[in-house]
């Protein structure tokens, strides 16, 4: 994969689109909306992703005469059309034809038609039916001047999808095994059946990993996971070649979701010219149990927690290799969290402009307008389901105005993103890992990577989110947030690489085949730092062991340590390890040895925060004051523009750079409150 | 359905009565058994309803002898005898011959014999088997002078048996809906299918709204929440006409259950004589969990929370159109309840006047002795496995005692029920619908009801409970709790009312195809109350809103708030709306409109007395001060009498009104205490 | 069974041991390994327990090279090796060709191939090819000089997997229903399906006591139970007939397991030679949530709890009839724990002296070396992966260099075991009886075996864990710890004894018919305490009552309460009964009669120390005082040796008895502290 690069010439930035449902409309009312959007600063609609069911209504029937004329009535109007194949909603008579298409649950039972995501990715019948459903579209719209871009399915994954334990699954696992290892011998090697004696006889013998009296071979488990991660890859492949094949020139894209990771999302990014994100600050704060507390969930209920949603636009536009779009944005209340909360008044606004200042290219608000029945109902919209304006059309108008203001102040190359200082790197597999071998029940999931990306942040630093097979020049910092497996590409870029790295607790513990490092971890980091963890220890919740960093301060150790132990000829080059930290128990928490840290364990978040700033200083950056940003106070360049977001219940005061012209808001900004400022350089 | 009547002339009100068990014990002990009732008071014992096995032995051959002489026994005693329909309980014959007979549970797996309620409502061989079984029964015993009066099966739904996903229950369903329809294309259109492109193909393709990746349509769900209600009503319907058909004269019940709502019972109660329960006031509290604090369950443990109870009776009062009995009284400790407490010395007796005062005609406890093996051995009874007379069995005398005394004092018309000032409504498919959307994930049960009841009871007012089809005539205050969907009967009988209207959050925001009400919430309401629910949000446990009532107090809003918009020409009529309490944030919280209150939220317990209290005066009503009944003492007229049922933890002072004569108890009450006075006027 | 009888002459008492699997490593490391093990001071090897797959590549085909050669090499260091059967681990060739070889679990799913344990009890092609690869081993090598034991299977039970609810089972339950009844018409009365009509028609149409829409007849769960242990037994006593057929003179072991008691392991044991455990101190603190506070996980998380290590060597010292082998000691942080902590230091050490000084003949370490890849991976050994020793290692070093010590100073004979004064009886169908009708959802499990045994250790009492058909003669007190089922044999025993009994609630309170015991409650203990349990009452957690002991102080009741009345005559033989404390109520919470004590409740753990403490005086037995014992700290005697170990955060001081000599520690023990002194009785 290439690294990121930044289109220079960013196709009309700062754009506002909406997602809207024709099909779900009367067609009287479809002129008198798209008037509505175009008044409203919005060029872009998104439309069609469900409506499979509209078009096709019968095997091989099409139905195009009700969405030429939306996306002419649209286009009428002077909005572009992102067009959405409608394969996240297969039609009954498909299922009914074809009951192969249907999911299957861990538990055995097949999920039937009634909702939607009714499929599975490894179905024969599928993939005919989408060839001919994607063609047909692609075929009638790839050239139609208003459709500039398309959209693949909706959500791959979304409702626990990605897995399916179907036969048709089950025959395709067996063929990506005998592709991977040839040989069954190389299966049971690999996975080292040689415990618990479970040498497999053949490739036909192999089933799910799931059922067994306890847990399966974590290499069979971690196998599964990258089979179906192939599998959506797979199958979006197959929809981005029809799609080209017949819409030169539009970009294709995916709109993926937040705090998801059920499959590799680099690959299949590499596949699409952009990624989307479907972006809900309120709905992931509500459901992010496993790293929030109970009082940060109540804390930024109502306005996204600070650095949640930007971590996903730094992600994604990871992901798309410099480009980045909201295909969904949170526009009011949700319906899907356990508890859905109005978004502070101001909240719209600010979060498309953190979008924006994050690089996307696009923001477009879920949905146009609440639809009053179906599963949605309780999910809002830019208007009410009387037609009204929402609170959250009025703040889209305002900021497209805004724009306007901003654009009118400074053109578009003003606003092309820069590559960051820092980069943190992501890797999917490593996420199958610690799910399939936790060691500790806290330890799976967004964690970590946030825990180090919250702290960058908090320093005032850009942060890029990058691929293990990503270039690491020109970052002056590298993290690697507990990155399991470090493959040899990745080793060869840290090698080649000049920047401070930060390893955290876990990084490099486990090979390929999940199996521990040799000769033992962190693995290949041992070639810059020379030490074995010697052992873990995860910890409930509650234990907790004090630390003390001299200088860099006092905290405490929770939820797991590495347990270091020094080699015992570990100057040999003259560079001893630095022990920066200890445990109360005098055990290493934190080490250093040239320009590679290693934290040994997770520490409380201020302490982080005091290691995270010592490495950036060492990197010869310039963070913040620990102190500088006020609580749920954000910064971000973009270009020779800085922005500022705020979600702290107080007025918060924005450390701007001498020199910079303010565009909007001012030095103190209100909670959800938005500050741009043109910087002097 | 008519309102509510009262019959003039109650037979025989104040009874006592026992549930029996011949065939559980030796023949040798019945007649002791029958005598040692009748000399503790009792008149009425319930029997045979798990006893298919001892009736039916083998298909179409019966064995009436024991129970021929079961029943002539307890006759010699002088005891009437009310007949359980068997159906309760399946004999294992049955299932063998039509294993169609069982129910199936969500997961597809089918339930099988070992305990009871084994059997699928749309079962046909379920439903030839009742007709043999019943039609014989009650030519047998149809005409018996001693058999009173008849129940159909035991506690419909229990065990979580109202839904069955059989492929029984599918072809009913299926019928179900084409009857509904009569096209698919109606029903698509009724269930918004143009949502997510879920067009149903024809209702031989419809399936059970279960098991799909995410929630099905809300409608499609609705609707098997409906079937399956029907299914129950119809097979009651089928027993009450057998009965009917050869048992002239003789009532038929149900007994129904506490915080029950899988069916809707005024469906099922129109087809009764008398509406029945079961009441285990302390099984009730430990299992209560979603709408009491684990601190109330805690508090209320021995006694049975002070409202829940009493709003069990008032609910099946209405249910029976004025006739309610509770079929089985909690005697002692339970054995269903994940704690089973000890009932504090007195609240049998408590109950068991609470239960009169609230217009029980029959108080039947459960059971006459507690059984030494079986599932229920640890349930106890009136005596003890031991023979010896229990607590229970104690108060239950001193019960009998007390009766004698009261109708020496004044004669059974004077315990005549007299209609309510207040009327609260209960509508069964709106919990249904909080249940499908619930939209907060604590939003769905009783809470909002008994909420409701709670403040009206503290106030020291009597409250009627009645069906939204119930005439409203003669209440001048009426209450609709959170009722999400008001049908046009209801809302012209609120036409036709002249009472103060308090609607709670949600009143009205659901069309009857579970949508959102046009043009939007609270719907009907906006007849009286001009004004838009412009969004809800729904807050996680442990986030507040202060809100400031002036004159009516402080307190916080939770759990749920409905923002209010007032239509811009609300003032038509000259009656502006009025915004008597505010949210923190400047959003009303408590609006009203000439008769009608809307409250925008849920609110703390003493906040919501302050405005019921309001609204009951505005009514013309005197309810009592807010402090004037103790924690735990509560009021409750019938007829000329006042009861007094005291379950705080300190003695309480009773505000007797001037002029009433004590019949029972003092004006200070202990513990577990109940007190009674001829009122004067 | 015979009382527990003490070898008087042990066979090489205090030995240290390794498990091993040479089929995971290159053959190149064995030798180096076996050196490795004898330089460390081990001297016995478990092998073999997963190497079905490997001794038996293909049906009937053997492979027995590798293992004659591991065997030669582990033995050509003068290593003993203990051989296990490999049965727990089915080979895929046998699942494949005999599919009813797999469990079935209670929601009907086959669980497959993949992990372990994936066998039914049940299955007759289990059975078969039990027999075939047992007896071969059997044969091969029975007289082989190095193996001087053998090991039937691993861990029965492990993963769910005593119940399996396959056809296999389903038959083979019926036919052990016929066998105990012999009539249905029998089997319907001892079930008691009187209740609910639950009459079966035949053994044929008994199914399994799960998926009923409530709770099956308790006597039909209980009889599941009792055939599901049966199966175990039987199955185990299939594979203990082969080895001793071929295996003269070698001891057979099973390891049980901690903290399980899904089977009956008296009835397993008694067809063993020796009952070895597996014992994983903190794996079982982190898991036992149902009787062990929060806090109290968090507290002992890196030493174990003070006394349940303990209180399973004194339980399986009991099952082996006074032998007893640690087969796997936990030498480092686990991997199947919630979270999993690393042991504090010194502790594996003081565990490995703790099982010592409870009679183990045999520690033997889990496992040589932590293998890097399969599901154990993160399970730590001896060594590390990279072939360290880790510090388990050197801490079983260090106990064989100090076993030396102890042995120069006092021969093998000084170390017998000598019965304890106290004996508290462990019933394990007592504890299915608790699961099945647990009345309060906490009641079932070790808890209040733990709780009375805790309180005996804290007094420095030891303890002998029996058999309810065991010997009490010479037992000067008698703790049954809320046994439910007291039968005939231990009654008689009681008769015979002379010892001061202590009943816990709930004691006597069933027959074995899962019925209420008659007249009532505490049934066979009437005949020496003359009161009736007339109810029972079970709390909340968080609900208590306070309770008065007068001169044995004050403190609460929770959990649960038997409410006692006293019989009228119970003054007949001149003893009144004393009732020792009173509940707030009034309700006796502690009674005595004679040398018979009765506790009416659970009570918090510091009453019931006085409680326990008053008994053991009475007894004439010299408790320590209730402080004496600083927390965490405890005593052991063996033979003329007191040993000391000490888990708590502060340095304790040991009260050493006048005249002991030290052998190892001092008077003051840090934490993870041993002492070792000579007594000068």
């Amino acid at each position: 994969m290439p690294p990121i690069s930044f289109p220079s010439d960013p196709p009309a930035p700062l754009r506002l689109g909406v997602c809207y449902y024709p099909e779900q409309w009367p067609k009287a009312r479809w002129r008198e909306d798209a008037r509505a959007m175009r008044a409203l600063g919005l060029g872009t609609v998104r439309i069609a992703e469900f409506a499979w069911s509209r078009m096709e209504p019968a095997p091989g029937q099409f139905d195009w005469a009700w969405l030429d004329e939306a996306i002419d009535v649209l286009a009428g109007e002077g909005l572009s059309v992102v067009l959405g194949t409608p394969t996240a909603a297969p039609p009954q008579w498909l299922v009914e034809a074809h009951p192969d298409v249907l999911p299957v649950g861990a538990d055995g039972r097949v999920k039937p038609f009634g909702a939607r995501r009714h499929y599975c990715f490894s179905s024969p019948s599928l993939a005919e039916a989408t060839r001919r459903i994607v063609t047909a579209m692609a075929r009638r719209y790839g050239a139609h001047p208003a459709v500039v871009a398309w959209q693949t399915d909706n959500e791959y994954g979304c409702h626990d999808t990605t897995l399916s334990y179907s036969p048709a699954a089950l025959a395709a696992f067996r063929r990506w095994l005998r592709a991977r290892y040839e040989t069954v011998e190389r299966m049971n090697e690999a996975w080292g059946t040689a415990f618990w004696g479970l040498q497999f006889l053949g490739f036909e013998q192999v089933g799910f990993p799931v059922g067994q009296p306890t847990s399966p071979l974590p290499a069979h488990a971690l196998d599964f996971r990258r089979f179906a991660s192939d599998e959506v890859v797979r199958y979006n492949r197959l929809q981005v070649e029809l799609i080209r094949a017949h819409a030169p020139g539009r970009p294709v894209l995916h709109n993926f979701m937040g705090l998801f990771a059920e499959f590799d999302h680099h690959a299949c990014g590499a596949d699409l010219d952009i990624a989307a994100w479907d972006s809900y600050p309120l709905g992931h704060v509500d459901t992010a149990a496993t790293f929030l507390t109970e009082a940060e969930r109540q804390q930024w209920a109502r306005t996204g927690h600070p650095d949640m949603t930007a971590f996903h636009h730094d992600l994604y536009r990871g992901i798309g290799r410099g480009r980045m779009w909201v295909m969904e944005q949170q526009a009011g209340p949700v319906n899907w969290a356990d508890w859905n909360a109005l978004p502070l008044p101001g909240m719209v606004r600010a979060w498309t402009w953190e979008a924006f200042a994050h690089g996307a290219e696009l923001v477009s608000y879920f949905r146009w307008r609440q639809l009053p029945f179906g599963q949605e109902q309780m999910h809002s919209g830019l208007n009410r389901p009387d037609g009204a304006l929402d609170d959250g059309g009025r703040e889209a108008a305002q900021v497209g105005a805004e724009i306007g203001r901003l654009l009118a102040a400074g053109d578009a190359a003003s606003l092309a993103m820069r590559p960051a200082a820092v980069a943190l790197v992501m890797d999917y597999p490593s996420l199958w890992m610690a799910q399939i071998q936790p060691q500790g029940k806290d330890m799976a999931g967004f964690g970590p990577m946030l825990a180090y990306y919250g702290a960058l942040r908090r320093l005032g630093l850009d942060v890029d989110i990058v691929a293990p097979d990503a270039s690491l020049a020109g970052y002056a910092l590298v993290v690697l947030p507990g990155t399991l497996h470090l493959d040899e590409a990745l080793v060869e870029r840290l090698r080649a690489s000049t920047a401070v790295v930060v390893a955290g607790p876990r990084t490099g513990s486990k090979t390929d085949r999940l199996a521990i490092a040799e000769p033992l971890p962190p693995g290949p980091l041992r070639e810059w730092l020379p030490v074995r963890v010697r052992a873990v220890e995860s910890m409930r919740p509650g234990r907790t062991l004090a630390i003390d960093a001299g200088a860099h301060g006092h905290g405490v150790g929770l939820q797991w340590r590495d347990l270091i132990e020094l080699d015992a000829g570990d100057a040999a080059d003259g560079q001893d390890v630095r022990v920066l930290a200890r445990y109360e128990d005098g055990a290493p928490a934190w080490l250093a040895r040239g320009r590679f840290h290693l934290h040994a364990g997770h520490v409380d978040t201020d302490l982080l925060l005091r290691w995270v700033d010592a490495a950036a200083r060492e990197a010869g950056l310039s963070p913040l004051a620990p102190e500088a940003l006020a609580p749920g106070l954000r910064l971000r360049r973009r270009g020779q523009w800085l922005f500022a977001i705020h979600r702290g219940p107080q007025p918060a005061v924005v450390p701007v750079p001498p020199g910079a012209i303010p565009l909007l808001g001012g030095a103190t900004l209100p909670p959800g409150g938005v500050g741009i400022w043109h910087l002097s350089d």
